[in-house]
């Protein structure tokens, strides 16, 4: 062995992610003689303490779950972007519902949100809830952001494989992580339109811990009680611009995709005038980091999307018929998030889930008058039609 | 054959439906010879004219549907306690809209309820919706009566089948008969409860329209946002009555049946102070007859169940306070109509249905604040747990 031995302990030092049992124990076992001095023999022993200390820790961590190595790895180094996709998309995220949450801020006359910390009980992660309830602009105004650590029992992953044929069929249960930002602001004057976002990251794990299929999902729609063409433009056409970046597809396909989805059957009506929604964009689409890339900039372009429409509609003068009309759209609001909305039931049946979170996006007041008709030619009906019949805005 | 044609000619007329087309037809071809004189010939010629006629009815009715078949019936005989159970149904909770309607006019100082008459496009059936809507009394009451005849595909059969393992497994369709009485009422005040009640009859149809299966059910409850125990104890101890009357084991079994249904489960809570619920009884249970003996005393019992409670708080002093929680309370209530009760869901998953008047149910108006928490020691707080811990009252 001579000299070569300490260059060999510290390398094994720096990579101990290589390491394997059988290789230490035969190293651990190399006979004294052959330690060539007593320097060499000094660090000899400090290395196999340390080294058997890391067995130790590799052994805890076979044991730890996927929860409790994120954790490890968030309190022992700092995000980069070779850091898992699961710490990356926590840290944007998070970075952004602090971002957002001061712009509305700074709009609802200095209102400050309500910020709650909660972790699942009995179960992994948790996540910030920032709600603004009865400001001056906002009626209610909720931008939470959840960071979920689960286990997915064989039914739910056999129905999950619908969609991802690539997760594994043999497996009995399946370690999950999803993180994800989730907004529904609903302004009090009956001009400014409601807008909902939710961006999010799904990821199963392989006993190991490594990431065996992992998607991103989410968009944003804009929810108008009067119709403001102009409004419904510049929303679509900023969205638009973000997708065209990635992919010249994408603004088309989850255009019609959200139409598709927000679509309140029972009624016949779309829930407003639409933006992007998208689902189960994983590696068949494109690269993870391609992908990241794009939720990111769908994110980013939230605030321009939205709030110089908000400024334009938030004082504008309105009548007790306006506010009536937008209370029986918020009525419209509730069903679709009650009745249709996947992720709302999804949250609704889940143990453990914070509830106030996930019906947060529920408007603060919602009115149902029994077969109320708007006038013919009024602002309201011309609202329906468009309802009824999406438009192309971009 | 002699002298007996005459009576045997006689007791056929009566008994036409026990008519065979072989019977008649070897009738028919007797040789003139036969006829001992000229009267009896007469009478031949016209009693063959009747046959004749008869035969061709029953032909066009072995090709009517069951809602033409009834719709015959109606149009031309009275309902009898021999009618089928289809119309009786029909006639008693026609009936008792009636009756209820009026009782709550009276209630509502005179208020008027709008009535709505609808049958179902492409379908059998239809029904009466009568809604009164920011009344005096009440901010929206809606007693609606349906009568749907239709079709259930192969898989809805299947379905049914786990409650109903009598239904014939092996049919590609089967023609199914429904018919209910449903009511909510949704007072001003806060210290009113709201009531609802649904009872309904439900028929499945051999291919020659005879009933394959058939069971009622049904029940009633009380949703209080001040609890007065008084209230609910009468409304129990009348619900108790009528059942107490037909089975003393109905009370007990249909009182925590109904606090197991109308269960918030993302809440914790139950809707209200309960009442009965009950369904699928057939003849395992016990024979129609006492069925509708049975569903028709509960249905009886509405008015005295309710008017003596709404009489006592409809006029109460109250508090902005008080209605912020009744709107709160209200809120809760479109949760559990929209996310667990399986009648709303069904209906609104039924094409053609008539959306208005599956959710005139929802209140006229509903509130939604996030972490709503009641005071310690409060009235409000009060109720939370009797929601949370069902009680005894009868």
């Amino acid at each position: 062995m001579g000299s070569l031995l300490p260059t060999l302990i510290w390398r094994r030092i720096c990579r101990l992610d290589d390491l394997l049992h059988g290789e230490l124990n035969s190293f651990l076992d190399i006979p004294m003689a052959d330690y060539y001095d007593n320097q060499t023999l000094l660090l000899t022993i400090y290395v196999k303490q340390k080294l058997t200390e890391s067995i130790q820790e590799e052994q805890q961590l076979a044991s730890m779950t996927l929860a409790e190595r994120d954790s490890l790895t968030k309190r022992e180094t700092s995000i980069t972007s070779s850091s898992p996709m699961r710490l990356r998309m926590e840290a944007f995220i998070k970075a952004q519902q602090s971002q957002i949450v001061a712009a509305l801020e700074a709009i609802d006359d200095g209102a400050v949100f309500r910020r709650d910390s909660w972790t699942r009980p009995d179960h992994g992660g948790g996540g910030i809830s920032c709600v603004l309830q009865d400001g001056t602009v906002f009626e209610k105004a909720g931008v939470n952001i959840s960071v979920v650590y689960g286990t997915l029992p064989r039914p739910a992953i056999q129905k999950m494989r619908v969609n991802h044929p690539a997760l594994n069929a043999e497996v009995d249960k399946l370690d999950f992580f999803a993180a994800g930002l989730s907004m529904v602001l609903h302004p009090h004057n009956p001009h400014a339109p409601t807008v909902h976002l939710n961006y999010r990251y799904f990821e199963t794990a392989n006993e190991d811990g490594s990431p065996a299929t992992a998607w991103f999902g989410g968009g944003t729609d804009l929810t108008p009680a009067y119709l403001y063409e102009d409004d419904a433009r510049h929303f679509h056409a900023t969205i638009k611009d973000a997708c065209d970046r990635h992919d010249q597809n994408y603004y088309p396909r989850f255009k019609k995709w959200c139409d598709d989805y927000f679509h309140v059957t029972h009624r016949g009506e779309r829930r407003g005038v639409g933006g992007i929604f998208f689902d189960d964009l994983d590696e068949s689409e494109k690269d993870p980091e391609n992908l990241f890339a794009f939720v990111q900039d769908c994110l980013k372009a939230f605030l321009p999307s939205y709030v110089p429409i908000l400024e334009k509609r938030k004082d504008m003068p309105y009548t007790q018929h306006e506010k009536i009309w937008q209370q029986i759209r918020r009525g419209r609001y509730v069903e679709f998030n009650l009745v249709h909305d996947r992720g709302t039931s999804f949250g609704l049946m889940t143990p453990g889930a914070r509830i106030e979170s996930i019906l947060v996006s529920l408007p603060l007041t919602a009115r149902w008058e029994y077969m109320h008709e708007p006038e013919r030619g009024s602002r309201e009906e011309k609202l329906l039609r468009v309802l009824r019949e999406p438009v192309d805005w971009a």
